[in-house]
C-alpha cells in the first residue's frame, strides 16, 4: 500500500493491524469512486471561485478528474489494495499528474465530507432506481388487474374466507407499491442536501462557495450545520434502508402468496420456466428458487439497517465506527433493488390456473354475503351472522364466483376497484 | 370472559389457551378504543347514509357510543378481561343498550377493519406528537444558537480535532430536529389514508359510504384496495416508529454528548439538580439518570420495529400473528414519545461551563487553521499540512478560540451559522 | 411515592422527570420481588455471619422478609408506584417494622447487586422451565414417532420432492427440542454465578461472606469480579434470549408447517376444536389462531434482544440505560416460555388425515429412489439421475410410499430412525 | 457458466435472474470449499463401504479431490463465476479427470447435505478459533491483573464513584472472557453433529455408512433426522453468531473504555503508536482509529444474526431463502474474529497513566468507604449513609486510593481478587 496521507514516518504499521483498519475499504470505495470524482470536480470549481485555484489549475484538475474516472471505467486505473482508500487515490494521481495543483484538492475538506457527498449522491441514484422499480411494478400491477379478473379464493388465516380475484389481488399490490414510490420520493426529499463543504465537521476558515457545489452536483438545498452532517452519516443511510425495506416487505408478501400458489396443493399459478431450477439429486424437481430470494431479500435490508443502528450509539463528531456503514448499504441496497428490478418481469408473465382457483371456492365463502344481503335487508347483522353460521355450507348453495364479485361493491373491492384513482396517484409521481 | 362472538356453543376453550389467545390484547385494546369509538361513529352515520339503519337508530347509536366514551374516560367502563377484545365490547355494550340497533354495527365492517381503522388514527395522533416535539426542539436549540456562542472543542474520534462552539452545537440538532419534524409529516403523508370499509381484507357486497368516513375521520384519502389495507398492518406501524427511531438516533447522540459532558473528566456542562438522582449505597453520588434514559430510549423503538419486521414474513391477508403489533407499538412509541417531550425543557435549562471548555481548548486544535490559511495564502495544501503537523502544537501559539471562530467562514460554520435559513426552514413546516 | 432513598431534601423534583425515571420499573420489580426478599434473606445471613447485624437481628429480619413474601402473595402487600422501586419497598418495610435492623439491611450491598441477583435467580427459574418444556415437547414427538408412520409427502422448496412420513417428521422435531433442551442446560451453567456481593460494581470494604450466600441461594460459582458482574448485565439477559429463541425458530417452522398442514389444499392436518378461533363477519371461518401465534411469538423475543442488545453499547460500569432490559426480558421470556408450554398438547391431540396426504404423493416422486436403485447396481449416479429425469413421471409408475420408506434405510431417514438414540440423548438431559 | 447439473435443454435462462440466483454464491463458496473436499473424500471412502465405488475408484476419486484442493491452493484452480457452484464444480472436476467414478460421487448426497456439512467443519473452525482467541485475551488478562494495581477511578453512570484499580479492571474482562470461551465450547458442543448422509432432507435409499464419515470428519456425534439437519440450517449459524456475538458484546464495552481512556480529558491510557492514524485534514490528529473498530465490529456480528434470523420463518425443509445465510455467516464470523484476535496484542501493550487517574480520584469518592466502616462499627448503614452524603467531600479527607484497595476485602474486589480461581476456570477448559 502507498504510504497514508497522514502518516508520519516514524511509526511502523502492523500488517494486521492495517488489515483490520483497512478491511474492505478500498473495495467499497469502488462502488462510490465515480462520485467522489464528480464532486470533487465541484469541489476544485468552487475553489477556484474563491481564488485557492487558478483558471489553469482548475481546468487541469477536471480534465485530470475526467481522465481517472475513464481509466476506472476502462479498467485502466485499478484501485485495490495499494491505495489507502479512494479518497487518497483521487488526490495521489492529481499529485502524480500535475503536482501542486494536486497538493491543492483536499484545500478545506476532509476525507470526512468526501465520503459523505459521495455517498449521499449514490444513495440518491439508489432512491431513483428504487422509485423507478416500484413504479414499474405498480405498473404492471395496474394492467394485470385491469385484466379480465378470475376468480381466487381469498384468505384470512390462510383459511378459506371470501371470494376474491385476480384483479383484487394486482390492485392490492398496486397500491402498495405507488405507497412505495412514494416513500421514495419523500426519502429523496429528506437526504437532498450538500455536505460537501463542512470538512470534518466543524467547517473551515475558507469561505467555500457552497452554492456553487450544491448546484453544480443537483442537490435540492445545502446541508447547513457540518456538525449535522456528520450527524446524518448512517441517519440517512438508514432513511434510505427503510424506504427500501418497506418495498421489499411487500415484496416477501407477494413472494410468499407465489410460493403457496405455486405448491402443487394450491396450484394457482404458473411460473415461467426461466424462473425455476433443478435439484441436484432429485430429477423430477422444478423449484421456484427466484420467488424464494425474492422473499429472502428483505433479509439483507434488515442486516444494512441493524448494522448501522448498531453502529449508531455514540457521541457527535466523526468516529470511525461509521466506516462500517460503507459494506452496510453496499449489501442492503444491491441485494434489495436487485430483488425489486426483477418483479415487472415476473408480475407481466406468470400464468393462473383458473380450473385449480375456481374449484378451491367453496359453498361456505359465500356466507359472508348471504349476511349480509339480509343485514341490508333489515334483519340485524348479528343475527344474520348466527343463522348463516348455523346454515354453515348450505347458505352459499346455488352461489357462484362471478355473482359474489359481482356483488362486492364496496369502494375498492371487486365491482368498484377504481383503478382509475390509482393511475391517477401514480401519475401523480411524474411531477 | 364474555362469549366470544363467534363462539359455537359445543366447543370448550381451555383456560391456558384462552390467555395466550387474549395475551394483553384487552388491556392495550385501551388504548385505542376511544379512536375505535371514533371510527364507530363514523362507520354508523355511513350505514345511516346507505339505509342500513335508520335516522332514529344512528342517533341512538352515536349517543350511546359518545356515552361510552365518557363512560370510559371517567371509569364508569372498565375495559378488561371480561371482554374478548375492545371491539366485541363496543358492540356488546350497543346491543345491551339498543337491542337490534346495536345487533346491526357490524354489518359491512370486520375486526380487520376496525383494528386498522383505530390504530390508524393512533398512529396519526403519535405522529402529530412527534412532529410538534421535533419542532419545540429544534426551536430551543435555534433560540439557544443564537445565544452569545462559547468555545466548545470539536471533536472527531473523540479526540480534541479544532475549535468548535455551543452555537454550532445547537445549530446542528436544530438541523437535524427539522429534518425529523419533516420526516414526521412525510409518515403522516404516507399513512394518512382510510382502511374502514374494507372489512376482512375482501370488501363486502354493500356500497358502504367510504367518501363520507374518509372525510368524517379527517383522512386526506381513501385506502382503496382491501388487501392492500391489510398489506399495510405492521408495514404503516413500522414506518411511523422509524419515523421516531430517527428522531430518537439524534437524541441517542446528543444524551450521549450530555453524558460525556457530565463527566467530571469532561466538566463541560451542569445539569439542573431535578435530571440528576442518588445512589443507595454511595452518599456521594449525583447521576446524571435521565440523560442516560434518553440514551436508551432508542432501544425500546427498535424493538418495537424488529418485533413487527419479525411477524411480516407471512402470505397476504390477515393472519394472527399481526396482534402482537399492537403491544410493539405501543411499547416503542410511548418510550420515544415521552423520551422527547423531555427534551425541550433540558435543552433550554442546562448550563456550560465555559471555564472547563476554554482549560480544554489546546493550542494544537489552531493546526487545521495554520495549515488552512497557509493554503489561501498560496502554499499547496498537502505541504501546509505537513508543515503543520510537523511544527505541532506550536504552530498554533498564540491564537484564540475566538480568532478561530471569527475566522470560520464557510457556510453552516462558526461564523456564518445561517440560523436565519434555519428558522426559514422550520416555519415551512407550519404550512 | 415515598421519597427516594437517595433524596436530599432541598430538590424538587418534576412530575414529568420522575414518572420517565420510574417508568414500569416498580411494576416489572413485582415479577422479581420474591427473588429479591429470597436475596435479602441470604444477604441478611451473611451479614450475620460477619457480625453485622446480630442473631435477633438476623432472626427479626428473615421472619419479616418471610411475612413480606407472604403478604406480597396474598396480596395484602401491593408493590406500586407509591414505592421507588422494589429494593427500596424491602428496606422501608423492614426499617418500619424493625428500626434499626432494617437500617442495617443493605449494609455492603447497593441495588446495583440487588437487581442482579434477583434477575438471576429469576432467568434461572425460567431457563429450568425452558428445559422443562423442551423435553415435555422432545419426548411427545419421540412418542408419535414411533406410533405407525403415516406417509406425508417431503417438500423442498415447497415442491412436492420425495416420500416423507409422519415418524419422520415428529423425529426431525424430537432432535431439535432434545438440542434446545441441551442448549437450555448449558445456559444454566454459563450464568449460575452469584453476583450478591458485589456492590456498586466496585466491591465493599467488608469482608462479605460470598460463599455462604452463592450455596445459601443455589448458586454454581460465585460471580467473582464485581466488574465482570456488572458487565454480565444484559450479557447474560441476551444468553437467555438466545437460548429461548433457538427453541421459538424451531417452533416457528413446525407453526409454519401446521399452518400450512391446516389450510383447506394441504388439508392434512386436523386441529382440536379449541385450538381454532372465529370471525366477527364471516361465520363459515375456523382460524387456526393458537398455531399463528406460536409461529409469531419468535418476535417477542427477538425484540427482548434486539432491546437490550441496543442498550449495551456502553463503557463498563453500572448505567441507568440498562434498567430498561427489566422490560424485556420479561416480554420476551414470558411470550416464548407461555408459547412453548401449550405445544405438547398441541402435538399430541393434532390428527392427520391420511387420505389427503397419501394423495399428495405422485408417482413423480419416486424418481430419486430410481436413479439411487440404478445407482446402487451400477450406472453412475448422474446417468441414472438424467435417464430418471427424463422419464420423468413415469419412473415411479407401480410404485408404493410403503416401499419407498421401507427403502429409505441410510441412518436417521424412514426405515432407520434411531429414536432410541434420541431417546437416550434425551434420558441423559436426566443427569 | 457451465450448465447447471439440473439444466433441462430446452429452457432458456435469462442473465439477470440467473445472476440473481447466483449472487456471490460461487464466490462465497471458495470460503467453504477445502471444507466440501474434505467431506467429499469421507462421502466416497463411505461409499466404498458400501459397495457403490471400488477400491480403484475411491483411491482415484481421493487423490483426485486432494490434487482439487491443491491446485484451489495454488491458484491453479480457481473457482468463480464459471460454476454454477462450489459443489457442482466438484463433481465436474471429477467427471472430467475419471469418467464414472466421478459420475457416482453424487450417489446418496445431495447439494443440500453437501453444504452442510462443508458449513459445519467451517463454523466448528470458527468456533475453535474463537475459544483461542478468548482464551488468549482471558490469559492476557490475568497476566496483567497481577501486576501491581494502580488505582483508577471507579465508575458508575459515567460519575466518579469509588475507587478501583487496574487490576479489578482486567479482572474483570478475565472474567468475561473465561465465560466467552465457556460459550464457544458450549457452543461446539450443541453443533459438533453430521449431516452428511441426509440428503435432501428425507434420507435416501442406500445404507450410507454414515458412522465413517462422522468418525473420519471428527464430528461428535451423528445428526440423525434429516428432517432436523434441514431445520439446523441456520439455527447452528446462529447459534455461533450469538457465541461470537458474547464476545464482542464485552469487547465493545472494553473498547467504549478505551475510547474515554484514550480521550485528552480521562487521558489514563496510552495507546502504541501502531494503534492510531491520523486525519487527512487536521495535522494535529492522532485517532484511535483500531479501538473504534473494535467497538464496531459487533455490528457486523449483529448484522449477520439478524440477516438469518429473518430467512428463518419458513416451513421445515430446505428453501432456497437459505442460502442467503452463507453471505452472513462469513461477513459476521470474519469481522468478529478479525477483532478479537488484535485484542490480545492491545491488552498487553497499552500503558497506563498513573498520575492522570490518581489526580481523578477525589475526596468524595472514600465516602461509600466511611459509610460501610461506620455501619461495622455499629451505626445504621442508612444512618451512616445519611452522615456521610451530609459531610460530603469532607467525609474522605486524608485517605488515599491505596487505602480504601487495601480495605477492599469482599472476595473479587481489589484486596481479594482471586486470581487464582480465575485461572482454574481458565486452566478447566484445557480438558
Amino acid at each position: 500500500m502507498t504510504q497514508p496521507l497522514w502518516q508520519k514516518s516514524n511509526i511502523k504499521i502492523d500488517a494486521k493491524i492495517m488489515q483490520f483498519l483497512a478491511g474492505d475499504d478500498v473495495l467499497l470505495d469502488r462502488e462510490f469512486f465515480l462520485h467522489d470524482i464528480t464532486a470533487s470536480k465541484a469541489h476544485v470549481e468552487g475553489l477556484a471561485n474563491i481564488g485557492v485555484v487558478d483558471a489553469d489549475e482548475v481546468a487541469a484538475l477536471k480534465r485530470e478528474l475526467d481522465a481517472l474516472a475513464d481509466d476506472f471505467a476502462s479498467g485502466a486505473f485499478v484501485l485495490d489494495e495499494r491505495h489507502e482508500d479512494g479518497h487518497s487515490a483521487i488526490e495521489a494521481r492529481l499529485t502524480e499528474r500535475l503536482g501542486d495543483a494536486g497538493r491543492r484538492v483536499h484545500t478545506g475538506r476532509s476525507r470526512n465530507d468526501q465520503i459523505l457527498v459521495a455517498t449521499r449522491l449514490w444513495l440518491k441514484d439508489k432512491l431513483g432506481a428504487l422509485e423507478t422499480h416500484c413504479r414499474a411494478i405498480a405498473q404492471i400491477c395496474l394492467d394485470r388487474a385491469a385484466q379480465p379478473a378470475v376468480p381466487l379464493p381469498g384468505y384470512t388465516h390462510l383459511q378459506r374466507a371470501v371470494v376474491s380475484s385476480t384483479a383484487m389481488w394486482f390492485a392490492g399490490f398496486a397500491e402498495g407499491f405507488i405507497d412505495n414510490a412514494l416513500r421514495a420520493r419523500q426519502t429523496m426529499a429528506l437526504i437532498d442536501a450538500n455536505p460537501l463543504g463542512t470538512a470534518a465537521g466543524y467547517g473551515v476558515n475558507l469561505k467555500l462557495d457552497r452554492e456553487h457545489t450544491t448546484q453544480a452536483l443537483g442537490f435540492a438545498r445545502m446541508q447547513l450545520s457540518p456538525i449535522y452532517a456528520q450527524l446524518s452519516r448512517g441517519k440517512f443511510e438508514m432513511a434510505v434502508l427503510e424506504a427500501i425495506g418497506g418495498a421489499l416487505l411487500d415484496l416477501r408478501r407477494l413472494a410468499w402468496d407465489l410460493s403457496l400458489f405455486t405448491t402443487a396443493e394450491f396450484n394457482f399459478v404458473k411460473l415461467p420456466a426461466e424462473y425455476t431450477t433443478g435439484s441436484s439429486i432429485m430429477p423430477n424437481k422444478r423449484n421456484p428458487d427466484v420467488i424464494e430470494l425474492l422473499r429472502a431479500s428483505y433479509a439483507s435490508v434488515a442486516a444494512a439497517r441493524t448494522e448501522i443502528e448498531q453502529l449508531l450509539s455514540l457521541p457527535s463528531g466523526y468516529q470511525r465506527d461509521l466506516q462500517f456503514s460503507k459494506g452496510s448499504i453496499f449489501h442492503g441496497v444491491r441485494h434489495g433493488l436487485m430483488a425489486l428490478e426483477l418483479v415487472p418481469d415476473l408480475l407481466a408473465r406468470f400464468g393462473w390456473n383458473e380450473d385449480a382457483m375456481r374449484a378451491a371456492i367453496e359453498p361456505a365463502m359465500y356466507a359472508t354475503d348471504v349476511a349480509i344481503e339480509q343485514a341490508a335487508a333489515g334483519v340485524p347483522f348479528r343475527d344474520a351472522y348466527r343463522a348463516a353460521a348455523e346454515a354453515a355450507a348450505s347458505a352459499g348453495q346455488g352461489r357462484t364466483p362471478e355473482r359474489s364479485l359481482a356483488a362486492r361493491v364496496s369502494p375498492g373491492a371487486g365491482n368498484d376497484l377504481r383503478l382509475d384513482e390509482l393511475h391517477a396517484r401514480l401519475r401523480a409521481l411524474d411531477d
